[in-house]
């Protein structure tokens, strides 16, 4: 059986926000029946695991009003319209930091939420790091700490990570490093 | 510092859909100044990985609109609102894959896209496997294939995963399993 939807018509802008816009597709399904599917439109994500010779990571503490807690996350940020995933991931990490290395080894790109939301999360993981200065964005507040990876490992396996990119960035990096 | 943001007004339902609902705070950021948070509003999720006792996981291909492609996913359906995750793990793993259990294992609640959206993504492993028969919902269109465990943790760290919760889920069942 062909899986795919078809679409026949789509409503946009039903919301036209600073970070998501939402549309509507009215599709046929595989078996020929009708069906809407409402989707959140998002330029996308990147989130940095930088790890330091010590196999230490730079870990982002910081309040996320969608979940009302202070989470723990690697660094991440979004992607502007049509922006490399690589290059934001380097800027990411030098803001969010303050380190820079000269290379990301690619982890991976993901969906959060296939069903509805068209971001697309890329991973990177950092070594080599070098001291440059943290320069946060405006209306960005964060607090930067430093863990050991077994110890955010453990933390994953315990289920204590309770962001997406962030467990996947441990598991990943800890299957590599070691 | 405190991170937290104080919320002053929320406009709800700026997008009213079946699957999610939009809505703005207007806040105040831990500097004094104000801004806005553009809310993605989500009833949650949940995720299965079921295993045999061959170390073979049930997998799900399925088209995702959003991301326009056909999906490789473990067994995972979205909430009613107020249901419980454990309960819909049960229920996910029977419809779709035709087998159930007498006991999931948690593995964790995970926020998707934690910036923006309100989904909490529950994953659970499960093994003990006795068929039942499957029932999938209307319109619910996907394919049921058995790949073996190690070439599924072989397949997220070559980056041919592309779902959060699928890599998560596939990551720690490795890492219990073996």
């Amino acid at each position: 059986m062909d899986l795919k939807e078809k679409i026949l018509s789509t409503e946009d802008n039903l919301f036209n926000g600073r970070i998501f816009k939402v549309k509507v597709h009215d599709i046929i399904l595989p078996d020929g029946k009708p069906s809407k599917r409402e989707i959140v439109e998002h330029h996308g994500g990147v989130g940095v695991i930088a790890v330091t010779p010590e196999r230490e990571v730079f870990m982002v503490k910081q309040y996320r009003i969608a979940a009302d807690e202070i989470m723990l996350e690697i660094p991440a940020g979004k992607l502007e319209q049509g922006e490399d995933p690589y290059a934001a991931g380097m800027r990411e990490l030098e803001e969010e930091t303050g380190y820079c290395t000269d290379k990301l080894e690619f982890l991976g790109e993901y969906y959060a939420t296939p069903g509805y939301c068209t971001e697309k999360l890329s991973i990177y993981l950092a070594t080599n790091l070098k001291y440059k200065g943290q320069h946060l964005d405006p209306g960005e507040f964060l607090s930067i700490s430093k863990i050991p990876l077994y110890t955010l490992y453990e933390m994953v396996m315990n289920n204590e990570i309770r962001d997406c990119k962030t467990a996947i960035a441990i598991l990943k990096a800890k299957a590599i490093i070691g």
